[in-house]
């Protein structure tokens, strides 16, 4: 059986990379998937559909083609991390995790200790919250071979 | 008939004192449903089950109360109206609208310009995006008596 | 017990009004739902939040603001009654109908013999076809009532 | 992963061809399904079980064996295009529209700009609106490599 | 509370009338439901939207409209009663237990023992089996009331 | 693509390998399934978990055992087809026909000219009505290669 | 708007009468249910359709019935609180749990701290763990009126 | 086509391995699935996330990792095997039939005639009661391939 874990969230540090790697060494029978990370082609994914002069219509438009994506994508998976870092809002790693809950779908919060307060809605219905890629993987390994 | 619209997020401003009094001008069939919005004993909720001494836990505990009520009442809402203020992260908001988005249900987002790009995941998966409390109150009357 | 039934589709005649006067005659229990009705106001649905200069995100946008109203309404509804007149594309009709059969909702469809070809598909999936208010008025009448 | 994208709409013209060698060319892992596309063989699917007398029972007993197609691919797609041309009625690409909408299934619609304002209620429901299909195959390509 | 009690199958005896005047000689907070009972009724269900010539069609047509309100009807009972009788093939009973048992919805047979073979797998599925009218009354009061 | 069929009904006739010789005839990609069709196999299946006294309690306890493998197979299935022979009361036929209905599974009916009217409630809910088995493996081939 | 609270488990101590004082003497709105609590009259459901002679049997004929009663409710139910005391098995309980937490229902646990080890999957997709039945009428005010 | 049974309850006596060790002598074409069944391993879940000072939540918190794996493994399954030994309490087992019963899943119980009384709710929901693992054998062995 092959599993396949969603990572959600944060772009700017290789938390993905560091999970994925620590999942090779152990070689865990896992497929990653993920929203597209790139953040300039993230923004500009709308712009093959033509060019918009209004800012708010070309992030709808973009946000829409990549929800193609990352609507498939959550609904396949059979885990997501969701990871938030200490910049930027992540409104979009939040409403992932709202959106795996609905779906009953099982998910990890993975986020320093500071922020534990105002991530307590999202911390409640995780099944776990990781403060490391390595202990993200160790859970992984864990629950696929334990 | 009588609609159900849930009110999320933001507890800093009387943005929900707003809606509930321009659709009482108006007479909308409209019952409110929210979340609790006392910040203080929504964060003791849990204290009620005996103290905690790790705040993670008493965070974890308080958060699991307020989801009998949240849950229950986003589940059974017709319409939600989604509020994301200048402050604070308000990821149970982003959380909320995720759930809401999964389930199917209508959401409207309220907030200002200045937050549209980090909201645009959020917004692209909302029915209508307003600025003010007096947007979301046309919008009710608009799609309930029009 | 009150049925509900959503009057779905054209719009440029009164199909509608001869219904609901049909079913008030025979003091059936039925509450009659339906999307906005009055054409310019459903195209300008979107403006109370805001103007806009493209034409197609006039549209989205209005679209987006009725269907927190039709989508809805079609999700409580008992019945729908899906109305296909002698003018115009009314691909909204069709879009209903289609959503009324992925719900495994019953509807009635409402159109002349002439468009019975093309409509095969809408048709085919629905629980009767009628070609005027009087019958469909009957048939709720004996669903109802027999 | 391979993709499953079910090409609804249109079978006047070779859309589904240019998206098929378009996606051919850049290997992308698409399976792609779609209703029949042979006008002829599509409106005697019946006939195999004995000839009606009546042209209505004909398309309807027609329209439901293709039903056996059509509904079993479109339920197991991951996206749907839906296509309508300038000719035609095309209502079964909107109910299928419909149907996706309700399944929570992603589409995106091909058709050209003078066909916006009939549309509106089918596109706003879209996760895009695309003119060419080499618009669409740009589209698939990004979701799925990007 | 009031319990809704769907009353399934044979209309030859008058099992519904007795379990009706048990129900309201206990007072019981339920609401029967059932199909149209008046054979000849039911079968030309279909004659108000025009006359068929073929027998198969008219079946069709008239099975499909009585399924408006007996699909309605099924999905809004708490509890189905499906009695079979010792004469005719009753398969619509059957069809019905089979709806309720997909949609986990409780339901007791109502039959006489020398078909307890044949009817197996119904009964299988079913929560209860009863021999009389009375029977099915006296659970009923035990499940509501006791 | 490979298609699942799952053949539910009559167990005294040959029409299930009819169909499936025919599949293989025409290399269709269809792997078939099955109730038990070894009657006296199937009426015993519970007698591995002990003898039972009861005639009643034998047939619940081995249709139930049964029942592991039906629901599996029909839940599983993309297409049903159910058969109605001219003899026995075959419900538990009848009962998987509203199983699918339920679920929105496609099925086709298997029977004679002369059994059309008791089975219209079957027949309007079912895709298509065969009478031999040539017709289902010709509707079988169109489906999946038209 | 009232809430319907599903009271599960034990019926060897008054904890029921309890809660359900304690929410009236609070005004609580809350519509309380339940299975059958008599124990006699539960194992004794079956009976009125007829004796058995094996336990097994009875039993098994016996909670069907009560099924009837407990699948509706649980089904219906707002919140659930699930009852272990020190003596008796409790399966059931713990099954009710388990059944909740499949469909999403928020449900609480009441039950003493000596226990805690064995019940950690049920307390794990709980809300709350409540240790006496004050403990509940406290959280279910705070719910319902904070 | 491959079977998945999911191995729930007891984790002291070699049941499991019965039934594995018996389902390959007979080569049936089955995936076992089961939660973790080192029961130190299972306790000690949680504690790579860091140590708890309370009992309760290392139990949560290990208890959620858990579900991680068992919430999983139980939605996929095609049948589940329960079993109850003679010593513990076993609540999670009544808590994975609960969560069967609530999707439809078919399950099979597992234990000693001595404990029918107490188990009765959770066997009239199973579809079959088996007292040894060769019984489990046969019953899938039958399933699948009679």
């Amino acid at each position: 059986m092959t599993w396949t874990v969603y990572l959600s969230g944060e772009i700017h540090t290789d938390w993905r990379d560091q999970i994925i790697a620590g999942a090779r060494r152990l070689n865990l029978p896992i497929e990653f998937t993920s929203a597209v990370t790139d953040h300039a082609a993230s923004d500009a994914a709308g712009d093959m559909l033509g060019p918009e002069s209004s800012g708010y219509w070309r992030d709808h438009k973009s946000s829409r083609v990549n929800g193609i994506r990352t609507r498939t994508l959550l609904q396949k998976c059979d885990i997501a991390v969701v990871r938030f870092g200490d910049r930027y809002k992540q409104w979009n790693a939040a409403f992932d995790a709202g959106y795996c809950a609905a779906l009953g779908k099982p998910y990890i919060t993975l986020h320093d200790e500071d922020i534990v307060h105002p991530l307590k809605e999202v911390d409640a219905s995780a099944m776990a919250w990781a403060e490391t890629p390595a202990q993200v993987v160790e859970i992984l390994n864990y629950v696929i071979h334990a």
